[in-house]
């Protein structure tokens, strides 16, 4: 029924990123998705394609273009100022 | 390294809801985790559960006692108004 979809999990190194990493990376089907960990704390040059996504927060995965932000981090606003 | 899980996703049936519904049941790995879809607005009496595990908006997934709350559909406040 589904193809093999690509999630792209952004976070921030926060509290509350780490924790909902935990879900992504441990419970997601790896026969169904395969799963990028992008650091926009460290990989600034990231921040831009995680702002056209539609990310207003982190930590938040994007799937096949649909953006869920997953409980609060940070805004990406303010992983900008950095 | 994880056993098998218990997930339970909270929903309201609002637009939100149903799109962040096709992630956790199409991309959530069934051998470490079993799903369980609870909407709100049917099965009113399981609001209680719901606040006491922590759930402050809909949709949002519980994994072992962990809450996630994904996108916002609607407060929780609202569902209990209904």
């Amino acid at each position: 029924m589904i193809g093999m979809s690509k999630a792209v999990f952004y976070h921030a190194g926060c509290p509350v990123c780490v924790d909902a990493e935990q879900v992504v990376l441990g419970y997601l089907d790896s026969a169904k998705v395969t799963t990028e960990v992008v650091h926009l704390g460290t990989d600034r040059n990231r921040i831009a394609e995680a702002e056209k996504a539609g990310i207003q927060s982190v930590p938040a995965l994007v799937i096949d273009g649909n953006v869920y932000h997953i409980n609060f981090g940070a805004s990406l606003e303010d992983v900008k100022k950095g």
